[in-house]
C-alpha cells in the first residue's frame, strides 16, 4: 500500500509539475499527514526537491513546492550498434547529463568482446555520472535484433544469436530492440507527438508504433519489423532468410553501395551526383511501398523517419510521399503525415535511459529500495 | 460510485462463475449489505439469477448463488454483407438464441434502400427475440469498409462513402468494421485463444489483430486492412486506388473468376479441377507473403482463416504456410500457427452482438438504466 501510494504521488508530480503538500493531497485523497511522510522518504531518497513558495492548492495558501529533482538519482541508456556502442545518463528530469559514442566494428563479432568493451563503458560513463553527484539506479540496453523474454534472440548484422546479456552493470537492467526504444525516445526527447511510427534506418530497417503514449509490442514483442515487410515477392535474398524484404531496398548497404559513410552519401547527393539521387530514389519508393502496408496494418497517426534516414529526409521524402499518395490517397484520403525526426542518432540510447526512468515513476519503490 | 460497483459485481460473477453474495462480498471488498442491494437491482434488471445453491466464499456455508441470466436481456448483430444482410441474437451468457440471414445483392447500391431492408429484418428479429421473452438493449452492425467516428467512411465493394447510419435501431448502437467484428467473433465464439489475427476472406480481405483478448484498433480505428498490403508493387489497379494489393490475388472475386460462389469452387476443388486449384494456389501463395509483412508488423499470436477461407482452408493452408515458412522460418523459428475458424460465415454478427454483451457487462448501469 506504502509502495502504490509513493507511486501515486510521484506520478501526480511527474504529471503535473510542482506541488505543495497540501495541494497533493488534495488532489490523490490521501491524508496530509501520509503525503507528508511519503515526501519526506521521497526526499531522502533522492527522488524529489523542494523549491521556491508556489501557490497551494488549498484556499490559495502558498507553500513549498515539492519537485522531481534532477540532482541524485539518474538512469543509463545504453546501446550496441553496427559501428558503434553508445551510453547516456538522463535524470529524473528527463534531462541528457551525459553521453558518449565510442565508434566500434560490431559486424559478426563475438559477443563476450563487444559486451567487455561495453562493460568499460559503463564503467566510464557511471563514473562520471557520479563524479556529477548523479547516482545510476537502473539501465537498459538497445540492441540491433529481436528480443524476446530478456534474451537478444536474433541480430543478424551482429551475427549474434540467443545471446543473454548479464554482468553489464550492477543495477536493474532492461534489454530491448533498437527500434522499440528509439520510437520511446522520440517520444519523451523529440518532437512530443504522442500517436506516430518511429522508423529507424541504419544497417536494418526497423519501426516502433507509439499509440497514445504507449509502444505497441505484438503478442511475443517482435512486432515492428519493418525492415521485412515484403517489397518485392520474388526480390533479392535478404540476409534475414527471406526474399525482396524493404531492407535490401532501403538498409544501410543498399543506400551506400560503394560508399563508407551516410555523411559520404548526403555530399554526393548535395553535389548532386546522379547515382547516389538514383540509389536514395529507389530506396524511397521501397520505403513508400512498405510503409503503405504498414499503414494499412498499423495505422499510424504519422511516420516519423529517423537514424540514417534522418540526414537523408530531404532526398527521402518525395519519392515515400509519392507512393504514399498514390497508393493510399484514395481509400484514406490525406495519408499520414511524414515528418523527420527530432532526436537524430540518439533516440535508441535516449529512449533506453527514458524506458528506466518511466519505471522509477511507475514503481519507485521498487527501483529506489523504499 | 453504485455504477462503478454494479460494474464490479457484474464483472466478477461474468469472469469467474456463479458467487453467493457473501462470496461476492469477500472478492470485490464490498460490504454484504452494499452487494446485497446491488444484487436486488440487478435481478430486478434480469442481469442476473438466482440459482440452486452453492458453496460460499466464507466458512463454506452454503448459500443461493447469483449467476448471469440468459432469459431476459439480450444484445443484437447485425452485418451488411455483399450478398446477404444477417441478424442475430445473442443473451448475457453468450448463448447465440436467434439467426438470420437474408440473400441480397448489395453491390454498388443506395444506402438508403438497403438500410431500409435491414430495418425491416431488425423489426423481425426484435419481435421474434420478444416473444422468446428478450428484451434487445443494444445493438451493433459490421459493415465491409473503414468505420471512423460512428461513420461509414468507405466500403468499396458497397461502393458507398460517408455514410452515417441512424435510426435503424431504438436502442444504444455501434458501428463497425466486419474484420474487428469478426475478429471479436473469434475471440468470444471460437477457439478460445486469445491471441491471433483473424483474416476475414469475403468480397474484399480484411483482418482484426486480439491480443491478450484485446483487439487492437490503431489510432484511428483504421488498422488491419490486410487486403490493402502490397503484395506486388507494380501488379493490377485494385479497387481501393492501389496496385498489387492482397485483394486483388486473394479477394472473392479473383478467387472465383468466372464461377459464381464460393460452394461452386469447393466443388471443382473436390472434383480436381487444374484451373480452380490454380487460382486457389495463387491466392494462397499472395496471402502467404502479405500474411509474412503482417507477422512482422503485428507478431501475432497465432494465424486464424476465416469468412470464405475457411470452407478453402483445405487448399490454401499448404501455399500460405510454404510462404510462412520459406520467408519467416530462418528469422522467427516456427512461423505461428495457421487455423482455421471456428466460427464461419457467422463471425462478424456474432462479434457485433459480443461486443454489446461487452459493453453491457462493462456498464450495466448505463446501458440498462439503472
Amino acid at each position: 500500500m506504502r509502495a502504490r501510494n509513493l507511486a501515486v504521488v510521484l506520478a501526480t508530480i511527474h504529471r503535473s509539475g510542482p506541488h505543495t503538500r497540501a495541494a497533493l493531497a488534495e488532489r490523490t485523497g490521501l491524508t496530509k499527514t501520509t503525503v507528508s511522510s511519503l515526501v519526506a522518504d521521497l526526499l531522502e531518497a533522492g527522488v524529489v526537491t523542494e523549491s521556491g513558495a508556489v501557490r497551494g492548492g488549498e484556499r490559495g495558501r502558498p507553500g513549498v513546492a515539492v519537485s522531481l529533482s534532477g540532482h541524485r538519482v539518474a538512469a543509463m541508456g545504453l546501446e550496441i550498434n553496427i559501428d558503434y556502442l553508445a551510453a547516456c545518463v538522463v535524470d529524473l528530469t528527463r534531462t541528457v547529463r551525459l553521453r558518449r559514442t565510442r565508434p566500434a566494428d560490431n559486424r559478426n563479432s563475438a559477443p563476450a568482446r563487444i559486451l567487455a568493451e561495453l562493460r568499460d563503458l559503463v564503467k566510464e560513463t557511471t563514473a562520471e555520472a557520479e563524479s556529477a553527484g548523479l547516482r545510476v539506479i537502473g539501465a537498459a540496453l538497445a540492441v540491433p535484433g529481436t528480443v524476446e523474454g530478456g534474451v537478444l534472440r536474433s541480430a543478424p548484422h551482429l551475427g549474434w544469436r540467443d545471446v543473454r546479456v548479464s554482468g553489464l552493470v550492477d543495477v536493474p537492467f532492461a534489454l530491448d530492440n533498437e527500434a522499440n526504444l528509439a520510437a520511446l525516445g522520440e517520444l519523451w526527447f523529440g518532437s512530443g507527438a504522442n500517436d506516430f511510427l518511429y522508423v529507424s534506418g541504419e544497417i536494418g530497417v526497423g519501426a516502433g508504433l507509439v499509440v497514445e503514449g504507449d509502444l505497441f509490442r505484438g503478442t511475443f514483442g517482435l512486432a515492428g519489423e519493418l525492415g521485412h515487410v515484403v517489397v518485392v515477392p520474388d526480390g533479392p535474398d535478404c540476409r534475414c532468410g527471406g526474399r525482396g524484404c524493404l531492407e535490401a531496398y532501403a538498409g544501410q548497404d543498399a543506400l551506400l553501395g560503394e560508399l563508407t559513410s551516410v555523411r559520404e552519401l548526403v555530399a554526393r547527393l548535395e553535389s548532386g551526383d546522379p547515382g547516389a539521387a538514383q540509389a536514395v530514389e529507389r530506396a524511397g519508393h521501397a520505403l513508400g511501398v512498405a510503409l503503405t502496408s504498414a499503414v494499412h496494418l498499423l495505422d499510424p497517426g504519422r511516420i516519423v523517419l529517423g537514424g540514417i534516414f534522418a540526414p537523408l529526409f530531404r532526398w527521402l521524402a518525395e519519392p515515400v510521399s509519392e507512393e504514399l499518395r498514390a497508393r493510399l490517397g484514395p481509400m484514406r484520403g490525406t495519408p499520414p503525415a511524414l515528418v523527420v525526426s527530432g532526436t537524430g542518432a540518439d533516440a535508441a540510447v535516449l529512449g533506453a535511459a527514458g524506458l528506466i526512468i518511466q519505471r522509477i515513476i511507475a514503481e519507485p519503490a521498487q527501483l529506489l529500495g523504499m
